[in-house]
């Protein structure tokens, strides 16, 4: 048995299930283990950054992590800045890159540059493969970082001679780190601060998101009068109706600071520290908290808050409460101009029960999301980062994850051709993905962005730098070459038709929406 | 006068006329630096793996750098594939990145991450920009190190308040550094050992396969009976009619050690080490020298190679030498099957003069290269550093570095699909280049690999991950997604013909070649 097949059987032993996969030459005999462990599935993605999306959304869904595979440097830096999302998202992965054996790194040949370099940025743990007995060991060291407490990726480098030397049988299952417990005392100043009156806000992050820590926390939004905030972006927003509502600050530092500006007293729980803007901006603050806000901190990322929450809910009166949840609400089928509004519309009307949505819309989704509030109970995953091209590639590994529902992927035109690519392996798949383009044909967000800079009249090199009209890109085309049927649609009747089919027949589909 | 303002100017005053970018908020102010300097011209890239490329190929034959423009650590690091096939290009570049403002940084916002850490191992050199006053000057040190010699990309980290923060005018011209003298101890080495009799040869690189330094070295092999070599890959072939032929070694090790095992001796001259395999395999050697051979460098990388030549030519006695070159020699039109020799054919048949070939071919390129030896004069620009994605975006640059010369790009479908976004920006700026996708719906080369590792029948699970035929991709309509007409063929008469009425129209085009 050698390295690759003790590596591969030993991860797939620990419960790992998925590898998105890019491999070379140096990655050969780990695909060739693959024919070997088959409770492993080899998932092709023509492109590493649609690998390492795919296995964030993944990780979001199915709360443990896929592998990748990877080749070299170049593969690892084509996957980065999704891991860069992945990161922000806490999303365990064990990303398997492939190198040179030593004696040959040495040489300087073409394929070879520091990849532990490369890793460091993105991934929470990195390590090198010292001899092919000791890769299976250094897997299971590799998944167990991945799991944290918090989630991480953790790249693991294998020069190609610990992959086909001679290695033992595999290791055996790993035992995760627990979640660190949340102290008696941070549940007790906690309870303090939401008894003592005055405007007080919960900012849930991360498994405070998620039932069933969400429901303990509308429970106590409920009880104390406190409000139930997050961040603009995180992993994953369970929501629709039945749960608890938790307001998403907004995106920009004035509207943010106005949304807080109320609140004296703060909690933080699944988060390390309060919410930040995305960007800093001339003669602006980015402090987004109000002066002389007191904040404390229930649980962090690495903390159970599902117990510190059922804790504080005890703590406060809480466990018997009746929560604020919406009732079921759908907006009319739209008509008239496709918009965002009517588009969120639409979505509202026919999103259905256990959807999960991967938001990369930008500056479009805002309406579908405030209109899905009274849709069937679904997971809202968003562009944690701020890299774009996350949106299709976690709508793959979302849909790889839960392949019993309806995966929609709501993503802005300038981001979906950073990973197209996506697309084919959806097909190749036969995910039941919908794929809405909003194609409004420029960075919608950077001409925001000038305005809001004071650039009133912005000449013609610089707004032709946000313009994605010359060429237009045809996103029928585009799918329809990567084997996903599409549509193009202008009006918010034929999109509404588009989405009600889309809803009602599995597999993937793009719908072009032309704004 | 802002930072980013005097930048642009300090940039454009010292000839840099081109900046591939995708910008984003961070490089707001930069972007809009542009408007007040006209000399400086924009060209979008939907990714940025496709500015990085377009920027090394437009420094592969303009001989100077252009800059990207890149939007943090994710744009970098999308970008950062094909930075590393330009470092081993040796291109120059410089790669201006914005980043938030140091008092932002420290909040850890959702795009905050180690710029400097991703950019390290694919720069040159990298650098922080100290403040909007200091920015200029800065600007100039990066673009004096993007030059070395040898060339290399200059990162250059731009914190936002630099960028929009009161600067002081442009800093004027840069002055480059000499290439380092080749000694006369060298020279006399060299000229020893090529007079001494036994088989010798010459292994060129970089700017030695250029003219005039190629023309040099054709005498010199001419007076002295050395070959003319070159390893697999380098940045630039000229050749064609009336130059030198340089063989370059074949691809896999024992063919390449096979064609090194005559000579006895060898001087390098433009590379900075003698050639390496690609890879490693199992119980495979990675010398690829016969053992006792005797090397020399007459010039590395950084000594001007075209004044060693000069200088040997003149000790051996080869200076009014008449050198071996091609005569005018064309393959008839082919007819048949659509194949890569074929292809080869009608290429070498209808190559224009001074045409540049990008060639991503890996498996199906070969014929192509052999039938143009006597076609006439072109440059041929190769995959430098292995990561693929690299044949497009060059392609890209090459064609804005050389507006009046045909480009031809040879690319593998597999390839294609990393950085398939440059077509939208041949589109978009009208650029005169010929795509050829081979469409082999597989990654060809590692089935060999395969073989060579001897996994003589490979599993459906192996072969699988090597396959691109699961939806088959339709490159026709891909094209045609990003505004470039494109023809499928799959007959030699077919190819041949589309090929002719690409080669004598201008404006970008595509053609699928399914073989």
């Amino acid at each position: 048995m050698n390295g690759a097949q003790s590596l591969m059987q030993t991860l797939a032993d620990a419960g790992v299930e998925v590898c998105f996969t890019n491999p070379g030459t140096t990655e050969i005999h780990l695909v060739a283990a693959l024919e070997q462990v088959p409770a492993m599935r080899a998932v092709l993605c023509l492109f590493e950054g649609v690998a390492s999306g795919a296995a964030d959304g993944y990780a979001r869904m199915a709360q443990k992590p896929a592998a990748t595979l990877l080749h070299l440097g170049p593969g690892l830096a084509n996957a980065a800045a999704n891991l860069h999302n992945a990161r922000r998202a806490r999303s365990p992965m064990v990303n398997l890159v492939g190198d040179h054996p030593a004696y040959h790194q040495k040489n300087d040949p073409p394929l070879a540059s520091d990849i532990a370099a490369l890793a460091a940025p993105v991934s929470g743990w990195v390590d090198t493969a010292k001899s092919a007995k000791k890769l299976p060991s250094q897997g299971t060291a590799a998944l167990r970082a991945s799991l944290g407490p918090p989630g991480q990726a953790a790249t693991l480098i294998i020069p190609s001679d610990c992959a086909w030397g001679e290695s033992e049988p595999a290791v055996g299952p790993v035992q995760a780190n627990k979640l660190a417990a949340v102290s008696a005392k941070a549940v007790e100043t906690a309870a303090e601060m939401l008894s003592s009156g005055g405007p007080a806000a919960l900012i849930l992050g991360g498994s405070a998101l998620l039932e069933p820590a969400l429901h303990t926390a509308g429970q106590i939004a409920a009880k104390t009068g406190a409000a139930l905030l997050a961040r603009t972006f995180d992993a994953r927003f369970s929501r629709g109706t039945g749960r608890p509502v938790v307001q998403r600050l907004p995106y920009f530092p004035e509207a943010a600071g106005k949304s807080l500006a109320t609140y004296k007293k703060i909690v933080l729980v699944g988060i390390d520290a309060p919410p930040t803007p995305f960007f800093a901006y001339p003669d602006a603050s980015v402090q987004l908290l109000p002066t002389g806000c007191e904040v404390t901190a229930l649980a962090g990322c690495a903390n159970d808050a599902t117990a510190g929450l059922a804790a504080l809910s005890e703590a406060v009166g809480a466990v018997d409460t009746k929560f604020f949840a919406p009732e079921p609400k759908r907006p009319q089928a739209p008509q008239g101009q496709l918009t965002p509004e009517t588009i969120g519309a639409a979505i509202g009307a026919l999103l259905p029960e256990n959807a999960i949505v991967s938001d990369e819309s930008v500056t479009s989704g805002g309406p579908a999301y405030a209109l899905t509030t009274g849709a069937p109970p679904h997971d809202w995953l968003c562009l944690t980062g701020g890299a774009i091209g996350q949106g299709v590639p976690v709508a793959t590994g979302a849909a790889l994850a839960c392949p019993d529902r309806k995966v929609l992927c709501l993503q802005g035109d300038g981001g979906a051709m950073y990973t197209l690519q996506a697309l084919w392996t959806q097909a190749r798949e036969n995910l039941d993905i919908t794929t809405v383009i909003f194609s409004n044909r420029q960075y919608a967000i950077l001409r925001v962005e000038l305005e809001r800079l004071g650039f009133d009249h912005p000449g013609p090199r610089i707004t032709d730098t946000m313009d994605l009209s010359r060429p237009c890109i045809d996103w029928v085309q585009i799918a329809g070459g990567m084997g996903v049927k599409a549509a193009q649609t202008d009006t918010a009747e034929t999109f509404y038709q588009a989405l009600s089919r889309a809803m009602a027949e599995p597999g993937p589909c793009l719908i072009e929406a032309r704004i």
